[in-house]
Order: C-alpha cells, then sequence, then structure tokens
C-alpha cells in the first residue's frame, strides 16, 4: 500500500481529527499544511531549511515540471526526490488546474485537454494517462487524478456533465496507475451544488483511490460558500482515508478546513507573499515596506522563535526587502512557512486534547489574523 | 590597536607570505579573499553559509549603505555586525570607487566630491570627514581612507597632483579616526607610473594607518601591466602592516596578487557570476546554462566537497538556473565562495610549505581555470 491513513483522534465536537499518513518517505502528521515547491524547488528555500521548519511533505506541480526540465529528465535523474534532494514525501497536483489557469486551452475533449504552453506558446496535450505517466515518472509518494477544474460561473448542467467526464477520466487514472508505490487521490467536483456534490463523491469513493481531495474550491467562491461545500461535503469521505483541500493556505481557511474534516492543504500563499514583504505573524499579516518598521529592531514575530525571529530585526528585513536582496525574501518565507506549519502543529495537538473549538476561538479572538498592520 | 598582522611565513621565491591579521572580531589568516556584502548581505548568502563556506571576513560598501538604509539607522541597530547578524570581521570601503564609477559626478574639489545618488538623483556629499564618519557609525574593523579613484587614461600630471590630493585626503581621515577599535588603511596611488607610485608609498607610509591598499588597479589596466605595478609597489610596503588589493577575484589575480606580496583580496565576481549560472571549477569556469549539462547528473565540480557539491547536480542546478529559481543562485554562490576561499586556504599552506611557486605552476598547469567550458 502506498499510503495508510491511521486515524488517531476526532474532536467530539466538530469533524475535525488528528492522524497519521504513512507513506513510503515516512510519515505525515495530520493535518497538515504542505509548502508547494511547483519547479522542483520551494522557492528560496534548501531541503534542510524545510526539514528545520517542520515541513513534513511537500508539493510538485505535474504542468510547470512536464514542461521544464520535462518528467522523462526526472526520472532519468532518479525521480523527483533525488532530483531535488528531498528525502521526505512529495504529492504531486495532475496538472489539470494549471492547464486551465495558466494556458491557452484550445480544445477539451472527452480524451484530454490540448492547450498553448505559457512558456513558448507551444502546443501540448495532457490526457489522464498522460497525467498519471508524468506523475509516475517524477515518482511522486501521492499522485493526484486529472480533472476538468470547472469554471465558478459555469451552468449547473455544465457542471453536472463535467463531474461525469472528470469520473470516467478518474477510471482512466486508475487504469494507468500501475507504480503502486505511489498513491492516487481521487477529485470530488460538483461545484456549489450539493446534490452534485453528492453524486461526485458517492461514484469517487468507488474507485480505487487511497484519499481524496475536494476539488473545486478557492476558485472565487465566497469564504461562507466554501465552508458550506467542505461541512458537507467532507463527512461523505470514507474515515479511513485521508482528505486533502487544494490551495487553501491563510490561517482561517486551515481552521475552517481542519474544522470541516480536512486533513492535507496547500498553497503558495506564505512564499509567495514573502517575496513581497509580507509576513504571517501571530498579530496578523504585516508588510515589511511600511515605513514604521524603519527603525523597529524586533523580530517580524515577537511570539516565534523560528531562524528569522531569533537573529534578525524588522529593521534589517525591510532594509533586504527595499533594495531587493534575495536574503529578504528568504527570511521572511522561512518564517511565514514556519508559522503555518506550527499553526498546524498546534491544531493537531488541540485535537488531540479535544479542544479544538476552543483553540479556534482563543486564535480568531487573540490575534485578528487578517488585520493588516 | 584595532588590528594587527603577524607575519608567519615568506617565500624564499618571491614576496608571497603567510600570517595573520587580529581584529576585535576574531582572527583573519592570511592570505584572504575576502567576500563582498555590499549591501549588508552578501547577496544570497547567510552569515551562517558564510561560516560555513569558509569566510572569515567580508565588505561591506560604505557608498550603498550611506543611502540605504543609511549610516545613522546602522549605528541605531548597534552597528553593521549586529545589524546584519554577522560576529566576525567587516571590512568596509570608503565610497569613493563607488562615486566615481555608480554616480553623476558634479564636482571633484579639495573638500571632497559632490555627485548625484545612483537611486534617486539627489544630490550627495562625501568628504574624508565623511566617509570616516560614515564608516565610524557602521562600526567595521578595517576603514578604507577615502581617496580620489583616478581614470586610468588620465595623464601623468593629473595623476601627480591627484594622488597629492589623495595624502592630504587620508591626513584628514586620520584626524577623523576617533574610533581606535577600527583600524585604518591608507590608500596608494600613483597609476601605471611607477615614480609616482614610489612618492605616494613613501607619503602614504608616514601616515598612521593600520595597513594598505594598492588602489587605482583592476580599472582597465592589462593583467601584465597590474602584475608590474604590484611586483614595484608591494614590496615598498611595510612588512609588519597588512597589503590589500582592492577588486580581484579571478584564481590568476589571486595568485598573481599574492606572489606580489599582498595579503588580502575582495571581488563580487564569484558572487556576480554565480547569478548568470557560472560556476568556477578546478577544471574552469563552467557555464550551467550550457545544454550538455542537461542530463549531467554529476556534480559542479568533481573535485570539490562543498553542500552543493554533496548534494546536487549539473542538471537540477541547470533546470534552477533555467526557470529563473533562486535556489539556483544560492548553490552556484555557495560553490563559487567556498572555491576561491579554499583555494586561498590552499595557497596558505603552500606558502607555509614554502611551495607556493610549485603549487601555482601545478595549478595554472593543471586546471587551466581560463578555459571556458
Amino acid at each position: 500500500m502506498a499510503v495508510k491513513y491511521t486515524l488517531e483522534k476526532k474532536s467530539s465536537e466538530c469533524e475535525a481529527r488528528a492522524g497519521v499518513i504513512s507513506t513510503p518517505h515516512g510519515d505525515i502528521k495530520t493535518p497538515v499544511f504542505m509548502p508547494v515547491g511547483t519547479k522542483a524547488t520551494v522557492k528560496t528555500m534548501t531541503p534542510e531549511e524545510l526539514k528545520d521548519l517542520g515541513a513534513q511533505i511537500i508539493l510538485g506541480n505535474t504542468y510547470h515540471l512536464f514542461l521544464r526540465p520535462g518528467d522523462e529528465l526526472i526520472k532519468k535523474a532518479g525521480g523527483l526526490h533525488k532530483f531535488m534532494n528531498w528525502d521526505r514525501p512529495i504529492l504531486t497536483d495532475s496538472g489539470g488546474f494549471q492547464v486551465f489557469s495558466l494556458s491557452n486551452i484550445n480544445k477539451i475533449t472527452e480524451e484530454g485537454v490540448e492547450f498553448k504552453s505559457h512558456i513558448d506558446g507551444s502546443s501540448q496535450f495532457i490526457s489522464p494517462e498522460k497525467s498519471i505517466s508524468i506523475q509516475q515518472n517524477l515518482g511522486s509518494d501521492i499522485m493526484m487524478a486529472f480533472d476538468e477544474c470547472v469554471d465558478p460561473s459555469a451552468t449547473k448542467e455544465y457542471v453536472a456533465q463535467s463531474l461525469e467526464m472528470t469520473l470516467r477520466w478518474l477510471d482512466r487514472c486508475v487504469a494507468s496507475h500501475t507504480n503502486k508505490n505511489q498513491a492516487l487521490f481521487g477529485i470530488v467536483q460538483g461545484g456549489l451544488f450539493k446534490d452534485l456534490r453528492k453524486r461526485s463523491v458517492e461514484e469517487t469513493i468507488k474507485r480505487d483511490c487511497q484519499g481524496f481531495a475536494i476539488g473545486g474550491l478557492s476558485v472565487g467562491e465566497t469564504k461562507e460558500e466554501m465552508i458550506d461545500i467542505l461541512r458537507f461535503t467532507t463527512p461523505l469521505l470514507p474515515e479511513d482515508k485521508p482528505r486533502y483541500n487544494m490551495g487553501v493556505g491563510t490561517p482561517d481557511y486551515l481552521f475552517e478546513s481542519v474544522e470541516a474534516g480536512i486533513d492535507m492543504a496547500d498553497c503558495v500563499l506564505p512564499t509567495r507573499i514573502a517575496r513581497n514583504g509580507a509576513a504571517m505573524t501571530s498579530e496578523g499579516q504585516l508588510n515589511i515596506r511600511n515605513s514604521k518598521f524603519k527603525e523597529d529592531f524586533t523580530p517580524l514575530d515577537h511570539e516565534c522563535d523560528c531562524y528569522t525571529c531569533k537573529n534578525y530585526t524588522r529593521a534589517y528585513i525591510r532594509h533586504l526587502v527595499n533594495v531587493n536582496e534575495i536574503l529578504g525574501a528568504r527570511l521572511i518565507t522561512y518564517h511565514n512557512l514556519y508559522f503555518l506549519t506550527h499553526l498546524m502543529d498546534e491544531i493537531r495537538q488541540s485535537i488531540i486534547e479535544d479542544r479544538f473549538l476552543a483553540f479556534k476561538n482563543e486564535f480568531y479572538n487573540k490575534y485578528g489574523y487578517t488585520k493588516e498592520k
């Protein structure tokens, strides 16, 4: 078995749960936040730094790696783990989301998606079989099924037809999935329509999947809509398999996802905003470019004990960001990933001690994380 | 005494010498290569990485730090060491070279230099007193005297007059030098005119300086001209004080400088070329973008045991550089600085064992460092 989920503790108040996912590259304590390493590197970080800050698993992006340097090259290198010198678990997405969000789509057919590369405009084609083939070349621990990411403005009729195609695509992914050291996760679709979500869950869980993602969220719906769909959909999934909410990375979205029964989440947010000078702190998001930090010789986050906060001041990091020095992006990236990783550790501990909702309320009340400093 | 030079061994065949410079932030074994940390950071590196790769002392640039974030801010932070979290020695230049090379000069007068900032065009003024004041605010271990960097095409008459002004400026630097925990190095000028070099040395060494630099080189003259002036000038300097050749960082220039009796050198080259994908290796300079490295799963330098070479392949680093990932610049920067630092260690050892020229010839013959791969 490529991955195995062991439930450790379930909240008595909500769907939140703590568990362990075991993989060929080690165990993952859940719930877990997964840093994104799109192009075979979590931007600005070394693998040692990722381990040091507590990352248990990282993502790689199939679309990007397929285009550059190519999955065949990575296979020759011995797989993505060896290529990038990361020996902990890796999850790869299917390429679907990027095909739909980054490329000019030429044509979506039953067979797959024809698109133009965002890099050089070349024509490319990804089908369910191709996606699995790429992911098997990459050798990730967890592969995602190739699905259609439906535009949030699509009609119910379109969403209904699309989820049926996604199910047929899932069958083809399952059929192509030959390397059983790698897990395959199915993706539940259905947009904001609960009857369609139900249909999608019922059919998806019949397939040979080792975990499930809730797809079609974080694509423009409101936070309330996302929470509503998550709370409806997640409990329909089998308890003995991991559940993954793709693309969320703010503290509130992590709390809400966990409360709905989600085990895994990922997002480029902490690394992306770091390169723009924004830090996630226990007092809310902080834009280090703000002139009020000019002579602030205190750490980014006064409650943090990460490498960045132990060694550098806001004034120094502000200077680095202002003069476009790479070390500035490095230091904030490190801190932001540490912040989310450790927040998830605390969330996990609160579940084990059955005080998740109290911890959530405490966090929300005390820190006001959406406050812009 | 801010710095003290102890001669350990002098070559029996040439002017090469091994020694130790002691400073308030620790000892420096010489000859030494000094990485450049222009804007209070050696580009892409943390202080821990610099220590790990063997850096004993780094440079800060007075001109850049004066403009951003400002020397007063750094003074408030507790000095440059504390601001950037580097507890080993720091040398600051005088700002002179950057004033002459980066700015639009308005006016050079006996009083100092009026120039427009390369950042915002604002009018600025640096005099010998101002340069020392900035450097005292920065709190470097070694300060450089403010001198005029003469254009290499200048007439002998101009060079002669300029060196006299630089001597008067040195007197003003010495008079402003109040913090005796910091050393002040004088700079010998005189262009390519040996009689002027002799005059400059004779007068400069009369002043209260704790070390000396050979100025006005690496500004467009040929390698042979540089070697000729270095071999003429350096032996005229007192044996009990360190000698510094500013702005050299290729292996051949380091060998030639050491052979002429130089103890210290610095250059942005290893860090700058790293960000363009060029690595210094024992087989010569290597441009990682070259397509022949596409599937090369061997280290950057087959004879190197640095962090980069122990953990990553040419194919991976090439990929990172091709997709503009910061980790690519980090890995090559680390390697290049390690390469030069360790080359200087080997050079030092060869001097101690009185086989410097043999080692130089061996290096030149075996490696052909200028060969472009």
